[in-house]
């Protein structure tokens, strides 16, 4: 039931065109969601600033070409990531203004490059191969309107690199720290700081990794009271996440 | 080497008495890390707020009546978590002013009453069952200077109770979400509110709940994104987290 | 906003003593779910027979006696299930009518015993040790208005014994199965009837069965294709599907 | 024994050219199996409406053609699973009247489009990439004779698009619910209707979600008393069970 | 149909009271299962030898007593398997002729002490941790009529142990090892022998040995072709197996 | 030391060119394994009829030609397992007189047909699937010298298609059975028969056999008792094994 | 065959009344590991300072007390690793000398207190938790004849107090880490030093992790090229290979 | 702060132009960490003969080049591991002097050949299969200045084998040994040994291996005490421990 529909049954009441009874029973048995719905997307209006995303794995190019132009009629910004290099070639050629990422897949488009977020946000993370996830959080939280530093290559094996880091982690808002094999550098530079840190697993290692699997254990069991954890490789989820706390 | 020694380092420089390759040699080999753990001792006393916690699991009663009663010198808050009745009728009779928690286990000592939480931070359990992990989170939370609200017992499968309390949802500025068994909360949450949700997986259920592995991997796997995780059973991780977030 | 609330709008939209847009207001800020959450109460009450379930694992005697006190009120069937002989004592000493079933921890309270279910559900289980599973769906399916009919100690290590309680099975509208160990009974009863099969692994066993594991896994792997399969020991599920199945 | 040796046997005995203790004898030794083997066979014949149905996965298109040729001269409906493309050319050119899916890999052939099934089954999936799993319930549940229909992309974090579809929900007789990441959609739909529902994990995802293990743990801890779980990605026979159900 | 039924079916024809197609409609129908039980009994009372065996483990004192005093009636040889200290003094104390193993919990009644094996089953066990396994094999063993020896204390990190062996291992017909930890003692004696080894893996151990994961998963990666497995600390089915093979 | 190299000494100590303590601290010091390794090879060369074997997996076709023909210059016979298409090409071309099976990927030189079995071995799979696994222990088991029997297609969904063939499973002297997804047929076969079963998992299935886990699980926990297991889809392993039983 | 034997042969073949071929025959069928068990006896006296171990667990007091009064006359040192309290006193009032470790479970005897490391072991835990596993480290460290430092509770949240101990970290010779949760210290303290780590995972934790899995998983995975690993809480293994390496 | 900019502070001081104060604040607030820096590279530049390494895993050819011409300048050994053969070829082709070991993907740099290491290591692996990861562990141990010395295809199986290489295991100093499947063999030669012995699990196996998690866990739980254990495949590892060891 739209509003139209809701006040037109309202116009009928004061007319009497219909009884109470019988508009309490059009409301009863009205699929009380609808109402929810129209509810829920006004509000989704009002929440300025948040990217439309289409997560790309599994999705055909043609797929994905549809729904992106669909949404880029609504002059929001718009991210899709985990596109293959063929994919993101359609998707681009197709729609102009898009500019791809290879390491980590992902496809921007720019609508509105306001900043929303309070402070800075810090990417960091620990070896070479975590780098597309670690791009992957920046690209998300830079879409979501927000400062985001990167801070390539510590590891806890490192100890002086991290070191060297600290002034510029404690300037950080909301910290990202993305880290595989061991995943020990969360708990490190959650040590450091006393903001949020947001830990990513990543399945970067071989053998008793697990693809990820030791790096999320670890992330759990830190020793750092301020760190929580996303999914393996989930550098989207975290720097969706910082980009929610640096607005509060 | 302390704040002392330098100072007497720069005067023999100053005075001629020592010349500077040799107090630059002093320096280079100092250790380091003693001039590092002042600048990290006087960081922290600036943390204003954050409570002293001491984690009671393998402590005697006599080490935590230990612990604790120095911690209360510094008249700071402290909470100490997971005490099994036993220890905290040892650890209240001894030191005055403890609140004892029996559903979590956790003693709370109040020094400092400060609000220092900009929003409200609503912790919501899923069952009865999980009322222990969120009593954790909200004692957290509120020792280190929230509001806290909570909701119990809104489960995915009665989605009519999880709607009726939607308005305090999304009243919240971080939201901390316990749950066993499949851990599908949190995404229903998440699904609702804009702001950060922290999902606890607890580990309450039977069989192929494996002690939480369930809802843990429920909670890693949430689609909706704006979730983070932390341990099963973390009740303290959450609320502590949630406060951080609540202050920036 | 209760149907009382709602009445009384309308009638001052008819009466004019409210305009149509401050209606349409007040009904946009209506918390929704109050309505959605009367209409479900309302429905629930139309699914005639579904007893209240109370599950004690987790709960003291005390919580149970008040819950189920209230719930014996309404004059339904009341199952509480995995109760502790202990609980179970002060539980039936406390409130007249309950039958308790060591075995399986279930109690039970009749108010209404009319047969809703339109054939007979059988519950077989492979092993003695399997019997209070068993219990268990057979308890749940009687109180949900099933003629039930139990089969003990058939394995498929003992086909014989399977094969001469072949006529019985064939009788069956459903059936549920549980087994322990490899839970491999599941596969051989489904491929003896076309009536649809629940398979309770259950947490009998040791060493490599993993607490169920294997069970479960075998039943999710079974070749009959009409199985499917509950969580480890979870006879009460698997006997409130079957009684669903059995009353559509 | 066929069912002439028997008659002869018979026949000895009436005449007496066999005595009573050696016709016993005889029987006794009898493969009993051969006897059970007809009778079963004649039962199957009563089965009205179950399709053959071949797993294409591991044989090659020969394989399959021949046994679906074979098949085929039955007249009863035939339904092939999991055949990648190129085995599916090879199929439908060699054996008319097939019907291939790609998304699923299902071809069908259709013989007797009776509808048996008492009611509507509802199928709902909640992600784009689950479609192939519950195309393949869809498909399977069609070819045995029921109206299906289909719901998707409802997810448990938009929670509006699932209450939008109460109604269609509450009309089905048998819902399938196909779900990749946390598979929390089974409980959600679960705790909305009161049918049996049939929870298939899928094993869309990535990092925790483990090929499926993470939906399929959620889904066996449902805390919906009416969900029941069949393999990950088995949406073959989820379709089959509700099937069974819908004609029971 | 019982043999008694069947013989008066079979008179009935002889008379001319019953015509054939009654009796091959009876025949039928009959539940064919139950000749076939008779059959298998019938076969089972050929086995010689073969113990009946009662795995006491979930089972009450009392139920083992009648189990085991009816078993008793039909002089055969009795095993009860995996019997606390308490339940073990019942049994004794009530049926007569029992003898008590504290260590493996076994309880042996004989009956007949054929020598039945052919050869000498030898049983290896790796550490005295090991040794209630390796009792269960070799009582099991022996009363099903075996000629058993037993070495203790040998490891694969003690390999002159093992060599000093060699010799009595090179004798047996079937060869059983029981060992925790990483279980690689059959992969060594397998090596010696030309004969079958069935190894054994047991719970010893602590940390990584995940309850005997790691022995049981190293034995069934043995790089000797002898080995077979059966499930972890099942001493019993080792014994049982290798009686088999040993009367062969 | 060689038997040369200790007759020397031996003379040496009888000419008195060497004292006794010189000859027993020669001996003392003797690398003592070489007297060993002798009278080990002395041993094999005893153990007629066993085949010499190469797993052809990470070795390249040079490699295995090589290894292979040296082998086949002590003409006994040659078996080599698990070799892909292009390896068996290359092998079969320099080496003639090999057989390729392209199920199982073996490849079987022959040079001495001798039974040496003593009964028969039956060679069960459950599925058209599981029959390469099947193929290599069938291979294995002929070429140590068995008639093999097999049964294809009988699982446990099909029960009556296994009692057809149980007159020849009861004629088996030691039963291989092959099965993947829940792995049940062991069971019941072993329930059907009193010789030892050899259960061979194989990784047939998807979703939650986990590459055979389920089937794994399933056989080491079989509720009968004659059953023991070897790795997943270890055909080879099965074959082996069963011939030694069938030779004991 | 013992020396003795062997030189009774020599003289025989000296006095001429056994000949070379008589005498090689019976070496050939010696038992040769019999030679070798001596040799190796006869090396291991040679291993000075290697104590005597005896595991506790799984034994009883008296079977300890029996095996360790053995050991004792020997004159070297003997250690007794994870006895409980009540074993303890047993053995500690039977045998005199013995010094009980509570908190570890180590019982040690001393009857040689050479050093014999070349430098320095340190032993590091992470948490108070921690220590009883150190402790085991330290105490089979000192009684293998070590000089032993240890530095408690430094952790990688807490970098400064790592720093601050570096100086004596880097003049260890080995050093061994004992940490529980996400078990990252001896990563970071491997990052540090150039000497070998030796990294222990302790079961100390709570839910995911896994009663020591994700610290075990974590420092196998370490980035720290200089760490390896041994069983979870295998204090004992890590300080007998550290002692083993302090001494080559 | 560097050295110079320290010096220049120095100067200030004692010309006066800075007061001390003034010197301790900025003192207190340089990042401490750029001192520690510069200490550990003074350190590390004392590490003779420790050569530098690149992973090769994830990173592009252009980036290997890149990074290895770098370290060249610095005149020490280089060495990249996990290279494939096409990586392989771009390096070799611009860095001369590379020489390439394709089984494991090694390409190693020589700059200078000093013998560092006190003793022999050897390099065991249990089968053909294991060879590119003893390979790796074999480079890595000659490139940091070892004799290294490698014994092939002793397996736990073939003890014989092992027995005739004892001697040359007893002489080194310490010991690396590869296995994969059961991951047996670190036990047999750890107890052959007093030298410390570096357990390299292998992914070599199928089927229940699980790629090297059975091998894993079987050398965690080694019965002998002197085993250590390093990541699944990673000869690096226990090649550059070793080293480490070999030359305190």
């Amino acid at each position: 039931m739209t509003e139209d529909q809701l006040r037109a049954l309202m116009e009928q009441v004061r007319e009497g065109s219909m009884d109470i009874d019988g508009a309490l029973s059009r409301l009863r048995h009205m699929p009380f969601e609808d109402l929810g719905f129209a509810k829920v997307d006004h509000h989704r209006s009002l929440r300025h600033g948040l990217p439309e995303v289409i997560f790309a794995m599994g999705k055909t190019p043609e797929q994905i070409v549809s729904i992106a132009g669909s949404l880029l009629q609504n002059s929001g910004n718009v991210l899709i990531t985990r596109a293959p290099k063929a994919t993101a070639d359609v998707v681009t050629s197709r729609l102009p203004g898009g500019e791809y990422f290879p390491a980590s897949g992902a496809i921007r488009f720019w609508a509105d490059r306001t900043i929303r977020g309070k402070g800075k946000i810090v990417v960091v993370c620990a070896g070479t191969s975590d780098m597309p996830v670690a791009e992957e959080a920046q690209i998300t939280a830079e879409i979501m309107g927000n400062e985001v530093e990167t801070i390539h290559d510590i590891g806890v094996a490192g100890i002086h690199r991290l070191m060297s880091n600290r002034v510029r982690l404690t300037e950080a808002r909301v910290i990202v720290v993305c880290a595989g094999m061991e995943g020990a550098l969360p708990s490190a530079v959650g040590g450091l700081v006393s903001c949020p840190v947001i830990a990513v697993p990543t399945s970067v290692g071989y053998g008793a990794s697990f693809n990820g699997l030791a790096a999320l254990l670890g992330m759990l069991n830190s020793c750092a009271s301020n760190v929580t954890v996303v999914n393996i490789d989930n550098g989207f989820g975290a720097g969706y996440v910082a980009s929610l706390i640096n607005r509060v």
